[in-house]
């Protein structure tokens, strides 16, 4: 597992980025976001070159990946890795992740990935806790993930674990590594191969969890 | 019921579709979505082919079919199957699909076969699990088609099978079929022959079950 | 009570409708609705006469409709019944009439009608079933129809009759035709004699049952 | 207590109102809402004179009441008496008001009374019944409010008395004045004397009852 | 804790505010809001200057607080006081405060901060009280701060303290100190040191009470 670790080496780079670059819809006023792409050695890594701080859209696709400091376990680290293992990766699409707070920050934040960042898709990692008030919460920030994929036709990816779906922390960071890394490795598929989906389709497919498999066939 | 399998073949053709053809409301990143049809033997199949790919509109009507992994039933394999034994199938109207990984992604897709693929209508099929947690997801993913339509003054017919409707699987297999069956049909009507559901106004029509009926007339 | 059955001869004159008329807003593809409207014997007829085929606006008022087949009762004949009695029917207001699968199909259908056919104002009707899920159905449609409002700056009456209301299936078929015909009243009045309602301000106004009426007077 | 009385003589004007100025945003087809104003004998008489039955923008500011026939208690009565009392009133300021059939019409109403009348401040009166199913009618209405807000960059102060507040009759009636003034108030202080409300923030200020308060200081 | 005291005198330089500075987005219809700045004796003094006066950008940034006079405690007094003591106060940014009836006033004032005032990220503080309808009137709340974010593209930080989180006033407030402060620095994060956020990505970070912390890795 070295997923958790591994975001590490990779947060220390984030310092050295650049400017988001300016974009139809983004705010005429000067955004401060740091630019944080974990492929600075590969062909996009213009993402973050000068270009891309004089505002030009950068010649590679970008996945986003939005998390929380509210979570309990690094998802959005594990996201990051299963996608560097994708085809492509550095090639043809870098990465760009922003972290917020919470997860009610998660539905802005994705909306400024799409269209300020020019992320093609998202995986937006949150982790609701176990009190009754986190689970609307929870709920507004689902809507809040909605309301972003209808305003940019963009899919985002939303990657909840509750905190209360396991009582052993151990096995409830197991679900968030499973639920993380197959909703990026969906994110990769509906960009490039969404054969993938289409061939899976009502095979009751699940993250985080083994696949519940189909329904028999009814009684002609 | 040959439905289940038919898909099958259907998908094998998915691989070999055309990008979305480019279009108001669509943004102008390319667009890696594949292109699949059903009506590949047929006039329509300019839809999938040359011009489709040069991103003019096709001149047949299209029908969208939006389903999900996570469902476990192929929904989606029976509305295709219900439209193409539709009057003009192929002639009048043809037939795209997409899956995504589960109906919280519906509302989205809805709204893109619409904008960027051009859908007249949309019918979006998934199936909520027992957890208590995915009546409410269901309840994000409805408001999600919801607003699709909204904000596209275009029909989504909303075909979700809550698992918990029906403890034997081969019963909640039946609702599946007879629901998606139904509504592919009423997505037809809603196009070609709004008469036919005009006429039908307040008699308790039912899809997955038998029509409940209507009520008494009131005493005078 | 002729209500229920006087739409009967009048959804036989649906057939012979004509195209929505083009209008901003309008997506830009043929729509094959059918317009359906009950002043074929009016002036107002040139709605559905050659002038509506060729996508031009009406010089008459419309009020528009909108039912399921879901519901029970016919509760969209009986307000269209209602409304043929308010002054200035057929000359001053017609009326158009959709009807939709369900209810959560009504909020689109009130934009369409609003956007694409010129109403002025629409009466939705719609009966929730009994189901614990009905509930959240119903809630979900009022959403939408609540949007469909505020996106046209345009009043939707919600005609809802929850089959749970009543157990007497006589009595609430009364709730209906007393629900329907009240609000369809309220419509004519929104339109032509607001001053109608303010007179009625925190009387405790109802519609199904008989009127709450005002609180007394607080003590001074 | 001549608030409930005053609105009487008032609403005897309100037949004679002149249409809805054409504004930005208001819908080409003519409207009927009649306009009431409640300084017709002041300078701001001119709102319903023949300037604005041409369809200009009158020099005065507007303060929008919309209140509903389903309440129990004219609290929009309470409101306009209360405003009436305001510094300015007549010559700074008018009054429109509208009244709907329930608390779920009033978001739509809101925003016409923003964008189709001008009005700078919106006060929105309901009384959500016992049942159950007004609570869930209060939080779509609510929606509606909030959206109405939003999308017009206008505070919309929400006035409800939930009939289950207070079992006596008379004693819910206090309340429904109480707030409805004391909100009444605070449009008029959002307009014109913000300071009011930034030197009570955090002090516990409450409308319909008491006020709660601020709570002691932390422990250092 | 000098916090609570503090913006008493700060208070009562709002009175000596300017108009907002009008904007794209802005309506035309002039704006009475006074805006009150805590850096009046600071080179962004130019806020509350001549310039603002007559309606023009101030070069220098915004961070907006939105709070209610509903709070029982001055949590936007707290997030003031903390912001003061981030590097830059008066030189690079600095902050307008609004204060509203209630939370459910929060989402428009907050969407008039960044759209009509220019603030680049808001925080808006408030306390649900401890009846159930409380509970529902803050989702309510909730969902407009959601959509003020989406529709501006911007940050919005919602620390709500729900009086039911501590039967002990002074711990409730102790807790409204604590979340106030902490999410007032994480808006200054968010504008000019988010890496301070990546760092903290999956660290189970909370505000109000201490951190949760991560969880342990999952067994390989």
């Amino acid at each position: 597992m070295a997923g958790p670790r591994r975001p590490i080496s990779w947060r220390a780079r984030t310092y050295r980025g650049a400017p988001r670059p300016a974009r139809a819809g983004a705010r005429d006023l000067p955004v401060a976001h740091t630019l944080s792409t974990v492929c600075a050695r590969t062909p996009s890594a213009r993402a973050v070159g000068p270009r891309a701080r004089r505002g030009t859209i950068v010649d590679v696709d970008r996945i986003g990946i939005a998390d929380t400091m509210f979570a309990r376990y690094d998802m959005g680290g594990e996201a990051i890795d299963e996608l560097r293992k994708c085809p492509g990766y550095g090639e043809r699409f870098g990465i760009v992740r922003r972290t917020v707070p919470g997860f009610k920050d998660l539905g802005v934040e994705c909306k400024k990935l799409i269209e300020e960042d020019g992320c093609r898709i998202v995986v937006a990692l949150g982790m609701p806790g176990r009190a009754a008030i986190d689970q609307v919460c929870a709920h507004e920030a689902s809507q809040g993930i909605m309301l972003a994929q209808l305003l940019t036709n963009t899919h985002v990816l939303e990657v909840f674990v509750h905190e209360n779906e396991e009582e052993d922390p151990a096995r409830l960071a197991t679900v968030c590594v499973d639920r993380a890394r197959k909703h990026a490795r969906n994110a990769y598929w509906m960009l490039y191969e969404p054969e993938q989906l289409t061939q899976r389709a009502g095979q009751g497919v699940r993250q985080g969890y083994e696949d519940a498999g189909p329904l028999p066939s009814p009684p002609d």
